[in-house]
């Protein structure tokens, strides 16, 4: 097994920098460039003082170092780990590295530490993952479900799943050894009710990745309407309570009409989406295309109307009288739900600083998709929308707010908070949500054969399908279920998953 | 005292961010969020894996991390130090120093480690600005002399200047008691030149600020010459070899025709300078104005020229006929020399891939700067430029290269090289050079008191200046390099020094 080394640290200038080096040779090498204290000699978890030499420069000092000693199995990696603390100049991190793999280690891969956690069993494949979403993570829920993941409660949820794939299976096999006999071991029902219960369970993991992919990406809301009715600033006046974070992150977001926010736990996507309307103008139109794919993939919508040109807004008809009211947004809100009919909905009356006190609108649910308040969502179900959607069952909220003082601003990113707590169900705080492609796509394709499998058992007996098929099935879905926590792997698939880990993790 | 806490490492997203807590309650206040062994039990130098935990969140872990404790005074800044390393997400980083900040911690202010050292006299000031200054290096030269300055050698450097200053008033203070008898004790002759001796020292050292500062923020190389001479390819052929550092330094450089260059040891800012002529266009001539700045202030020069145009140049006139060969190029270079005479110019006639093999001409060299070749170097002398400067004696290199394929660059690398080390006097590994700007004024400041001191030795005896202004002035120098290291210094002084440092360090 070779030596690696790697800046672990992100990359740039800073205080200090920590390079890390594991292997079987790691404690020797930085040996070779230590002035100080033979680590060789030190005992594990222990901090040492000293200098980076260069051998090739009669012993010339590159810096004061700290090295840290993890000795295997009790580091990260469950090799020897050598940590080394310099200052975080660009020249000494290339010259520490270059100086590493001149005596005895090789620059790490992506995710080659981790990836060696995993060779070691310190790890399995799952949580191995989830130490990129862990760095990854922009909020705490994101976080929440990263860590839930790292310390194994995904891994337990699917060994229990495979435990009982493998019950079903020896059941199965029991069936098969007795099937001349005409005994039937296992009840047919019981078999079936089991086998149902293990596909509920995948299917609602899989279900969870919508939901997870949200929190670990941004919720994504959309903004809709007319550009002066205040949308710019509304975004603006959100952003300034976190803009650092947000201008952190907006440097990675390549579509300038989308920016992030982060409310409290939640990560938000917030995504412009103007100027829905009629029109024959073909590039109007291409735009209005990608405003309604926004909507539809938003999981919460905010339209912004323009108080003072609509003070006495109402954006329901009267059940039976079919006629919208003449109000100018009423066409946006049946848009938007003939787009959406499910997805809540916040209409946001900006402006209300400009409106006279006795016309300020205060906060009214029609329909709290919240789910506190069921009689409150009831009365709102169905009389909404404008008309064309009247039996939509979903949340509609009416709030005044105002851009330039703030005001109901804080009940706005309330509303967005519960949304998204609803959305994530991090409210609970055992939930179990998927967030990685490969783990959606692996429980995905356990479905089929188990799909199959019921399908069998539903038979009449004896049983229509060869018991050995059905085993099969079995073992199709288990090597699926296996593939995720890595009991089942290739090399291939190990190379692609820690390829995508930054270098020195 | 408060506990002051940062991300040590650099700003972003990695394998591991360290957060280093320091202060009487540094170990306390990470107990308040850790999980695993309690750290007021654990030894100096200990690393220790557990939980970051948020106790306003009924104990949530926030991230697994390693704490490694350092206690007073056996640390970087003589206090109790924790270093928490934890996954290197933002979001964690962020978190992290908010639960610090919630139970004992306060943010630490830019190099307010580095000041506590100072306070703890760990390192003087301006061992301490070294730290900076190892931060920032971005070469090997530049690290050097950060390295030296920081290991006390500077620091040492100017005891012994103030030694010598301190012996020269206790000599003066002997003259002054016994003046009345009219015993010199002293010899006259001893005192001044010992003053003289002390004055070399200090000029000694702030002529040095300028090579320094070319080491720390890079040799300026000056390209002048056509644009289709091939000036930018040769940029781009040079660049090649180093484009790692250079696209790293790249983004903090504002004007598009500065680049930098690593080259062995150093880092060169190479200068764009094209197109100097007669003109009487008034936005041209303020180009032109900006390319003669950077042609003075350059420390080498390189004329790139294109050898298919000029196959058989000569870039001198015969002594005595005073008339320039009619190469295009020799406006070029009587233009150069008249802006500065004394810098080492090199001329690249490019494009030899494009020449007959005949033509081709290889290295030459007319007074080589390098010294390590005299007899060329006085061969050269008088007779290498256009007419105009015939009485200048710096080097003037001839080397045919070609861009394109590369031919001549290692030999072009090398003269860079030669001409950075002669400037740097980096080969002998003793030098001190100044590269601040803080202590350069001290040393500035200094010398005037000295100066009129020395002018006062020079009158006859008696004494025309009454001795207690001599001392007045010597008290003056002394407390001027007393400042350098911080021995005299003010709270106004520390904080400008240290609020360029970058945070957490």
């Amino acid at each position: 097994m070779s030596t690696i080394c790697a800046i672990s640290t992100p990359a740039g200038v800073g205080g200090i920098a920590v390079a890390r080096v594991s292997g079987p040779q790691a404690i020797e090498t930085v040996d070779r460039l230590w002035r100080g204290k033979t680590l060789a000699s030190c005992e594990s978890h222990t901090a040492h003082l000293g200098h980076i030499i260069d051998p090739d420069r009669s012993g010339e000092s590159l810096d004061q170092a700290v090295a840290t000693i993890f000795r295997s199995p009790n580091s990260f990696t469950g090799e020897d780990v050598v940590e080394v603390s310099v200052h975080g100049s660009r020249f000494v991190q290339a010259e520490l590295i270059r100086l590493l793999c001149r005596n005895g280690a090789r620059m790490a891969e992506p995710g080659e530490f981790t990836r060696r956690a995993f060779a070691a069993g310190k790890l399995d494949l799952a949580q191995a993952e989830a130490v990129a979403d862990v760095i990854a993570a922009n909020s705490r829920a994101a976080l929440r479900i990263a860590n839930r993941q790292m310390r194994g409660a995904f891994s337990q949820r699917l060994a229990a799943l495979r435990q009982q794939l493998t019950d079903l299976s020896a059941l199965l096999e029991l069936e098969l050894d007795f099937s001349e006999e005409d005994v039937e071991f296992a009840s047919r029902d019981h078999l079936r009710e089991l086998a149902r219960q293990i596909l509920a369970e995948i299917e609602r993991l899989r279900s969870s990745f919508a939901a997870g992919t949200a929190i670990k990406d941004g919720i994504p809301v959309a903004i809709a309407g007319p550009t002066n009715a205040g949308k710019s600033s509304l975004l603006n006046a959100l952003l300034n309570d976190d803009r650092a974070i947000v201008s952190d992150i907006h440097g990675t977001t390549r579509d300038t009409v989308e920016d992030t926010l982060t409310i409290g736990d939640h990560l938000f996507r917030i995504i412009d989406t103007a100027g829905i309307r009629d029109t024959s103008d073909t590039v109007e139109l291409a735009g209005i295309q990608r405003s309604r794919q926004a909507i539809a993939r938003a999981a919460v919508i905010i339209a912004v109307i323009d108080a003072t040109t609509e003070p006495r807004a109402t954006y329901r008809t009267t059940p039976g009288s079919g006629k919208p009211h003449p109000a100018p947004s009423s066409d946006l809100i049946t848009e938007i739900r003939s787009i959406a009919p499910d997805t809540p909905l916040i209409i946001a009356r900006n402006k209300t600083d400009l409106l006279a006190n006795n016309e300020k609108t205060t906060l009214r649910r029609l329909g709290d998709s919240s789910g506190d308040n069921p009689s409150n969502g009831k009365q709102g179900g169905g009389n909404h929308d404008g008309g064309n959607h009247g039996n939509t069952s979903t949340g509609l909220t009416i709030l005044g707010i105002s851009a330039k003082t703030g005001q109901g601003l804080d009940a706005l990113r309330g509303i967005l908070t519960r949304a998204a707590d609803n959305l994530t169900g991090t409210a609970t705080a055992d939930a179990i949500l998927i967030t990685n492609q490969r783990h959606y796509d692996a429980l995905t394709a356990a479905t089929a054969p188990l799909s199959r499998l019921l399908a069998a058992l539903a038979h009449t007996s004896p049983l229509s399908s060869p018991i050995d098929l059905m085993a099969m099935d079995l073992r199709e879905a288990l090597s699926h279920l296996a593939s995720i926590t890595g009991a089942i792997t290739t090399p291939d698939i190990l190379s692609t998953i820690f390829a995508r880990f930054c270098i020195g993790k």
